[in-house]
Order: structure tokens, then sequence, then C-alpha cells
């Protein structure tokens, strides 16, 4: 069975130390003479992937993503077809992300693909019989970029244990935040946020770091020990063994006690503003800044700096000679981060992977409710002509439904049943019924134009009855 | 001597036939575990070309093509360098094609082209010392997607003889279509024509079925199987010994005990609207479509539905699930096929190819007559630096000229004798005189216009006279 | 220690005899049977660099260059990862070449960079730890084609001694021009000049070869033999040793004699209109032309026509037959000497480079003199984040500032020292004053706006004492 590494989530911590191990192992252990004043880095070539062929989609710029995986597939032994530009293929006469894979799929491998709609990587996966690894979709993950970050925290804090996490920047739309707080939170770290303003982590992130990661966020006032950081916003703590605290009760009361648990940052992650991600005039004009002066402080002592780079200007040139600035050792462990997966993935890495988790059920009726995301890629008119929207059912009350495609949520405004041509607008209801029998609508209002009635019972009735 | 393939008649049908023998070669014999629900696709590497380097040169966009020739260069072993933009290149500095190829010929050991100009590929493979291979000139040809589509034919029918292949969608600007149809009819397929309106197959396409190949035409009415079936124009019935009748004569007759031999179509080929072949506004309305309802009529049982891809909205998604739908696997086989090709025409494949024909002597002179082709190389004005028009004379009456290039035909207004400056409007003059003595115009104008005068003789006598 | 190859200036003679001697073994020895008709070229592949990987990283378009660095690395057994287009990287996100550069290094073991701004392949060594290869910087300098040229002179000449050499065209922008007269003054050849009208030789360049090469002008009617040839410009007569003549003086009385020794050009070396580096509607009606009547002079019996290409109509198609015709060899020697240099950089080919030479001292301050050249890399916005201005001086009266990057010169206006905030106008003072405490002005105005006084000993009493 074909495993494909689309959210950070297709992957158990266990799996991730598994790979980390193997990346070890393609690093020299004693860096070449001549080398001492820069990052370790791979060198040479082996013959683990000797008969594969990776075949790289970029149909967004890249350099460091792109470089690394095709100097990770050589270093392996292997070979690359590439596309840099979708200008220079069939994209440019219309066709879909389904049917340029399932050409694709026949002439490499194992795939690595960049789209910039939302959701393409899952698609991608969803048609293709080799794995497929998401380089990045739109503003939604980049799961390799993730496992760089995470290799990066290891081999210089020597553990993903305990740490503690500042994220500074743009919070909501970029991608390698997202996959990133994740997987701090299945990690156990404490995540300080520390955004340019309106750049906050957005809602659904925030939901997802509490409904299914168990994080408390503590407002920074409550935690003294961050009182003299300026612009600091929150803190995730996550789950409950790596609290600092009891219970989210004993907060105010411990955090006096547990003051030198924040009183050190283990890494200090900086973002670019993603000027790609917005309309022009969008910019914001007050956007937090790293450097040498803001590192100055007692916080920041033992702080490696990271950044997925490129930068502009929120990380300044005066800490690239900084002990604390890891962001170059960051980028050069992008081949053997990269080298461990595919190698994984293809079957000749000694890391193994455990049998995929059986995917979730999800909820799908190209008649009901469709994504709210206008990037998702199953609003792209192209794409269309054969995908229909598709959810996640989110046990929260009321429901959400969350795109399988880009995992942005939304709100289920009533749910039908098929077979009665009835609605309910208490969607709690849903809990209760069998997945082809369901159609959801945005409203009633949506429902009643398909032709569905309100249900006898009325919602809550029905939901007290169960 | 070198081989190269621009048109699929660089290939004799036995060249073929053993071309598809090794092409088995590269396939596994079962279909790997986990991979029996998909198209049969080569894996692994073999070291048949490591000493080769592929040039693969795209001056317009591809996924298939490049892909699959890249892909095919890495299973056999070899390198490839390559341009997958020509505004990454020279081109963008006015190099003409053949200045471009007399380069590119030393760094490589065979050279893989697309261009826009029609053409394009004939000049590289004149002015290359190593093998060139035509990857789509305009709307010229595309060989080696023929050899993929008879390919997949002969894998899907066990057969290339005696087929029913019915051709859907824009005939007059699919390169691959012209390339199919010559193939076809050599092979001995009865072609049957369901053209979007205005878009049949062109006249030069027509003619050269019927005098090169020996088909003849039969108008839908006159086969009364085929009756039923919406939207069929013409059917091309190829050489004589598959013919289901006796003579021309007899097809009236005969149809009616024939009525079987057009009864199932073995291959349903579609094609998309070439749009970038048109200037806007040129769009038409109605294309015939191919989608399941399509398919439910008794011709189409045991159909096999092709499509060179990529589609837009001729082939529904409704059929990518439908056992027939085979066009996945023919682009698969686009591996195999070129991996066939290159070693072959490399010298390290089993198959091996017959010496090429001794070429035919084509009429060229730079004063006379130009290609009535605007897309034709021959009238590009960086490629006019150094390229004359030159034609091959087909021996019609009256006589016409078919560019040696684009292989568009125009019809010789008057000829010239050079040495006697006479000209004759009977143009089958040309064939009692020396090609180097011989200047051909347009019409009688431009032949004054040059300083020719009438001949004395007239045509008419001359002619009568041989 | 790692080396780079920035300038021709990078490589001793010596070193550059021992590349091509390394360049020759990757030819073959006879040309294979059916290539007797054109040029040499390597074939087959090596196993010398199977361990290492080539980035190819090009800002501007390219053929050449790009196809055959790509194609000897594969020659040598190593793989190639690239970027033919910048727009696919993160370019299109800001990114800085100090930036990419320490990226990319982890990446590959040897760079090839292109890249429109004048000094950039300067920056990318400085900040490489890996070999680092100009493949041309704007108008500034292409190394690797002038080690193509005179290879192409010495396979054609048999030596790279005593040549007389005519270089026509665009002499001003044509970065292989630059490159290319001061290794020929290296080895000591006659330049003749034969510009399109107002394309002559810069003045930095023309002083280069007076100062740093010892050659000396000669306008062309003081050498009679050359008198009946037209548009000759100048004649630069390198190095004493092989001057016809012993002194400058001696010219005018030693030329009658010596007549023989330009009665014949070895080369002609012809260069398009660089059209690219101009703004439209500046270019020139008249541009000097090479074609079979310019060579049907005696002076061209023996000359062999070159052109690094692509050409446009300054060299016409009539003598691509012609037996001095060499411009198809020369692009075809692209492969075994960037075999050679790519070998010995990685350490992996027989000719040894000596350690290279001690950087000389450069003088650097920010607040001070910027480079005057609008496409030096040191005044484009992105990069100035980081880069300051940086200047080797010139020991000519007054001093020049050579700018380290793009090598062009700018006149010292008046000098400060920065510890006791005086300037002087006769910067002759520099000789005595270390380089920390410098700082020099364009003008007296910009050193009092940065608060300098005028010094006390007038600038010219002060030289007079030393």
């Amino acid at each position: 069975v074909k495993r494909d590494i689309i959210t950070i989530d297709d992957l158990s911590n266990e799996e991730i130390e598994n790979l980390f191990a193997l990346a070890d192992t393609f690093l020299p252990a004693h860096p070449e003479d001549g080398e001492s004043d820069g990052p370790a880095r791979v060198r040479g070539r082996l013959d683990l992937a000797d008969k594969f062929i990776l075949a790289s989609l970029f149909y967004e710029p890249s350099t460091r993503t792109r470089f690394s995986f095709n100097s990770a597939m050589h270093r392996l032994g292997g070979s690359v077809i590439e596309s840099a530009d979708p200008m220079t293929t069939s994209v440019a006469k219309g066709e879909t992300i389904a049917d340029t894979i399932r050409v694709i799929e026949n002439y490499a491998d194992v795939i690595v693909i960049r789209h910039p709609r939302e959701g393409a990587a899952r698609v991608a996966a969803d048609y293709a019989r080799i794995p497929v690894i998401n380089a990045g979709d739109g503003g939604h993950e980049h799961p390799t970029q993730t496992l760089c970050d995470l290799y990066t925290f290891r081999r210089e804090k020597k553990s993903l244990k305990n740490l503690n996490v500042l994220l500074c920047g743009d919070l909501k739309n970029g991608r390698t935040i997202h996959s990133l707080v994740f997987a701090l939170a299945r990690f156990g770290a404490r995540i300080i946020t520390r955004p340019a303003e309106g750049l906050e982590l957005p809602p659904h992130v925030r939901r997802r770091l509490e409904n299914d990661y168990g994080c408390i966020t503590v407002p920074k006032e409550k935690i003294d020990s961050l009182a003299e950081i300026p612009d600091i916003d929150l803190v995730y703590v996550a789950s409950k063994e790596h609290l600092p605290f009891e219970s989210p009760a004993d907060i105010v009361v411990n955090v006096q006690l547990r003051k030198k648990d924040l009183s050190q940052f283990d890494v200090c992650y900086v973002t670019r503003f993603q000027s790609e991600r917005y309309s022009s005039g969008e910019k914001k004009s007050a956007y937090p800044v790293v450097d040498r002066e803001f590192l100055s402080k007692s916080h920041y002592k033992k702080t490696r700096v990271l950044h997925p780079l490129p930068r502009v200007d929120e990380l300044a040139y005066d800490i690239d000679d900084d002990p604390r600035g890891a962001y170059f050792q960051q980028a050069s462990y992008g081949v053997p981060v990269r080298m461990a997966l595919m190698a994984t993935l293809l079957g000749v890495g000694k890391a193994s992977l455990s049998q995929p988790k059986a995917a979730k059920e999800s909820y799908s009726n190209s008649e009901g409710i469709a994504c709210p995301n206008p990037r998702c890629v199953s609003n792209d008119d192209a794409e269309k002509r054969y995908l229909v929207p598709r959810f996640w059912v989110v046990p929260t009350t009321p429901p959400l439904l969350r795109c399988t495609y880009c995992e942005v949520e939304v709100k289920a405004g009533c749910v039908g049943s098929i077979s009665t041509r009835r609605y309910y607008t208490d969607t709690s209801v849903l809990k209760s019924m069998k997945l082809p029998d369901v159609i959801v609508f945005a409203s009633e209002q949506e429902a009643q134009k398909a032709g569905f009635e309100p249900a006898r019972t009325p919602a809550r009735k029905s939901l007290a009855a169960r």
C-alpha cells in the first residue's frame, strides 16, 4: 500500500523520529576539512534509489524545495524529470490535476508537487498509484518544510521535547507555519506567538490546536516571565503532560511558580510576509523584525533563529554571522530529510513506515454545501469537471464540516435526509444518520431551494430524544 | 548512416512492428502487486544507453511528450539536457534553428524537438549529424504520438490489421491525427470520421490517402450499417486487399453484404479542439463529445477509447472508470515506445532499422514559387536567412509541389527553363526537364516579372508531342 | 582551499595550458566514422565526477553555455540541478544572491551562475564554500567563453603564441570580448580592432591593456601593411617581448621593417550587436559584416573565423561551408573545456591548479564613494541590504578606484581620514594611509557634506613631503 505525505498528520511522531534517525546517517559524522565554517551537508552519491525516477512538478516558484528534492534524489542515485514552470506544460492547454497526475504516474516512481491551489496535493494523491509528496499547496500545508524545521530543532537542541518556540511574522498565510504548529503541539512544545498586526494564527488553526491537540491558550499577561517581551500575543501550551500547570484552572496560580519554564526561548522561528497571497495594497506597514538588537534580551541567549527562507526584511543580515542563526543550516537539512523521506516511501530506506491509518469517512454531496475557501482546489472551474466538495465532519456543537482538500471549516446550516427530503437545523442530527443519506446545506433557504422541507420533529427535540 | 524520425513515413510497417516487439520487452510481463488497478508501466533502470545524452528541445508546452521522452532516457540509463521554454535560450536573441542544432548536436547523442513552425523538425534533421526525432512541429506531424497510438491499438486489440477506427473532433488541425491516418491506411484500417463542423480532414490529407495509400472514400449513406450513428462523415477504406469489396464500382453493391464489417468499432480516437492553432473568435460552438451515453450504442461494445490528451470537454470524465477507456494506458505506453525508438536510433536496441530510403529528389529555386503555408518554417523571417523553398513534385495533372518541410501542397502555375528563359503553362513539362534547369512560378505574371517569355510550343502541344 | 573562476585573471597562463592538455584527453583522437564532416566532439560518459552535482543557475537566457556545462557534467558522470528561468525561483520573491547561494551550496558541489548584474558572480563566490564559475555577469566577463575561444585558437593554430587577432563588431558591450582581450594580451597576441561605430573597446579596458598588460596602442595609419583593410581602428601590441619593435618610440620607424608581422590574420573574431544591453532606439545602423567577400582579401587566406554565437546578421551564412569558419567547432569545444575546468575544480581532473593568489587588499566604506556603474550588483536595491561598495586602488595619478565586483573604475575626488576628519584633494595621499582609516569621496562637496574639513597641509605639499 502506497503512502502519501500531504499534511504533517500523515506521519506519526514515531515515524518522524525514525525518518530523522535515517537522515542522520546521510550526513557526515565529521564535517570535512575546509567546511568547518558552515552548515553540515550531504556529499557524494549512494545507489539506494538508482532504479527510481522522481517527478518534480512545481506550479509555483521554488528554490529550496525544488533544488533540495532534486539534489536528494541525485544523492540517492536516482533520476529526476521535472517541470519548474507550469506554462511549459499542458496546464497551458487547460489540463486538470487529476489528468496530469494519471499521466505522470506512469513516468516516475514518486511525485513531488507544489501548486497554488489549496488541497491540490490531496487531489494528486487520490489519483496517483505512486507516492505523492506535498511540496506546498497554496496557503494550506508544506509538510516537508516542517520536517526540516523539526529536524533542525532536534539537531540544534538535541531533542524535540519540551521546547519553547517563538513564532514571528505572518502566522496567517504561511503554510509552513500551519504544518509546524500542529507538529509542535504533537511533540509537546510551548508555542508563543508574535504575529504581525492582523496576521495572527487563523481561527481554524487555533481551533484545531485546542480540539485535536489539547492545547491551552494563555494570554501573555498571565505569564509574568513574558511581561517584558514586546509584541507577544498568545501562548499555546500543548498536551497536558507538558503543561507547566495541572489544569486550565491552575494557570493563573501556577505561572508564578513556573516562571523559569518560559524564561528562555529554544527557537525563534521567523517568517516573511506572504505578499504573493495578497492582493496589492493589502500589505501591512508594521512587520516584526528579528535583528541583533531584538536578540539581545536574556530570553534569547541560547535561542536558535530559524527561517524557512526566502527572507525579505524581517530577518536582518546582521545575524548571519551570529552563532544563533541556524537558517542556512535549516536549508541545508532539506537534503538529508528529503532523502530519508523518499527512500522510505520508495521502500529502500531503513526506516519503516507503519501502515496508513484507515482513512476517516468523509461526507460528499455535490448538490449540498461547497467549501467556502475560494482558493480551494474544489472551487477551481477546471477541477470542478470531476471534483465534488468533500468534508470530514468535526464533532463539535454545532458540527463543522472540514474540507478534506484544504481543511478550511464551514458551519453546517442545516442537514437534509435524501430519503425523507426533510431537513434539520440542529446539525447534531448528523450523528444518527448514514452518510450516503446525508446532504448538508449552508442555510435553510438553500435546503428549501433544493426542495427539502423542515423536519416534523424540531431539531432541538430530535437531539433531546437521543 | 543516421536515421531521423520526422514523419511516420520515415518508418516502414516492418520497422514499426520491430520497434513494438522491443517495446514489449521493457514492460513487465506481469503487473506488480498493487498495480493491477491501472495501466502497465515501465519500472527500474537499464544500462542500455548509459553512455548517451538526450537533448530535449521544447519550443511549445508539453507534458506527456517531454516527460515520457525524458523518463524513457532515464529508464535506458542515459542522461538528459533540456530546454522547456525557448525564451530561456538564444531563441530570445534571434538564433535560427539551423544554428541552434549545429551547436546542440555537439552536446548530445540524440535530439528531440518540438517547435511551433511546421517543418522545423525537418530543418533540424537536415543540419544535425545525430538522430533527430520530431516531437511535434506545428500542425504538421507528431510521429511518436502515432507510434504510441498504434502500440496501444496493438496491445488492446492484439493486432494492427483490419481495424475499424472512428476519429472524432478536430481532424483539421490535430497533427497527431494526420500522422495517424497515414499510418492506419498503411496498416489497412477502415477509417471513419466524425469531425467537428468545419474541422474535417484537410484536402491535402485526403488527397494523400487516395493517391499515396490507395484509400477509397465512401460517404456514410452508402454503408447502411452506419446509418444509425449520428454525425459520421466519411469512411476511408484503405489499401485494396483490406477492402470489404472488390473495386470502387462494387461499393454500393457490396456494402449490403459486408454490413458486419463496420458494425463494431475497434477504436474511438478522440481529439480536442486545437485552440492554440486558432485566432480568437474562430472557436466553433458545437464540438462532438464522447461520453458514457455516446458509448452506449452497440457499435461501441468492444471499443477502446483513446485520446492523445490533454482533454478539455470533448471526452467526459464519466468514462474514466469504464474498462473501454484506454487513454491513460495510451499515455503510459509513451515510455516503452520511446525507449525502443531511442535505443534503436542509438544502435543499442535489439530492433534494427533498415537503411533509410534514398531521399526523393527535390526541387528548389529561391527565385521561384514559395510555400503557401504561412506557418511553414520556410516562411519564417529569421529562417529565411539560409532556407530556400524546397518541394517534391507530385506527379498528378496538373502537377503539385509538396513542400518538403511542412508537406503543404501548392499548384504550379507555370514552369520555366532557366537555360532558355521560356515558361510553360502546362506544368507536365516538368517530367522532361532536369531539376537544376527548372524554375516554377505561381502564375504567368510572376514568370514574366522574372523576365521569362512564353514557350514557342504551346504547353498542350508540348505535352501531346511526348 | 576552493578556487572560483570569475574573471579570466583567476587562471594563470600555465593553468590555462594545463586545462587545455586535460581537455585534449576528452576528445577522440580520431573522429568516428561518419563524423568526419563536422566538428570533433566528446562522446560517451566517464565516471570521474560521478559523486558530484552541478548547480546551473541561469538568470539570463543561454543555449550554448547552459547546455554545454550540463552536457560536460553528464559526460563526467555527474548530475545536474538547475534553474533556467529565475522567475521560477525565489528571485521572484525578492531573494538576494547571497542568500540563494548560501542555500544552493548545500545542494551541489559546484555552482555555475549567469546573472544580468555586473559583479554578481563575484558576490556568489564570496558567499559559497564550493567553487563558483561565472557563466556571464551582465556586460562584465564570461571567462569560460574565453577559455573556449583560446582553446579553439590553440587547436586551429597549434599555439597560443604570436597570434594576430582581428576583433569585429560590438567591442563595447560584449563581455566575451573583454575577457578575451585580456587573455590575448597575456599570451602576447597582436589585437587589431574593427569596431562598429561607437562600439569601440571601452576606456577602462584600454587602460587595463596598457597598465596591466603593457600593451602599446598603434593607430592603423602607422602600420602600412594594414592600409588597404577597411574599417580597422587600432592595434594593440601586447607585452614587450612580443613587440615587433623595441620601444614605443621605435614604432614608426620599425613598422616598415616588420610589415610581414601583420600581413596575415590568424583569427577573425566576430561578435553580434548586444541589443539586450541597450535601450530601444539606441541600435546603430552600420554594423561591420563578415562574409565571403570580406574574407576574399589576402590577409584572410589562413584565417579562422570565430563567433561566440548566437549570430544575427554580422556573420553571413555563406561561410558556413568555408573551411575557415570555425564557430561551430568553437561551440563544440565548450564540452571538453568545461569538463576539464569542472573536473579540476572538483579535484578529480589530472590538471592541478596552483593555490589562489593572495587576494589584493580592497577598500570599502559604505559612507564613501559608490560604484558609478548602474548595472553593478553593488547598486542593486535588494543586494544593497548586505553589500557595500568595495574597490581596489589602482596606483595611477590621480588614483582610480576599480570596483571589485564589476571592475568599472571611478576617479577618486578626494580622500578623507576617518580619525582626523580631514580630507585631501590629492588622492595620492592614499599610499601613506592605512585602509581602515580611509574614506574616499567623489568630490569635495561630498566630503564636506559628510562633515570632513580640508586638510591643513595642501594635498600637493603632502605629496611632496613624502
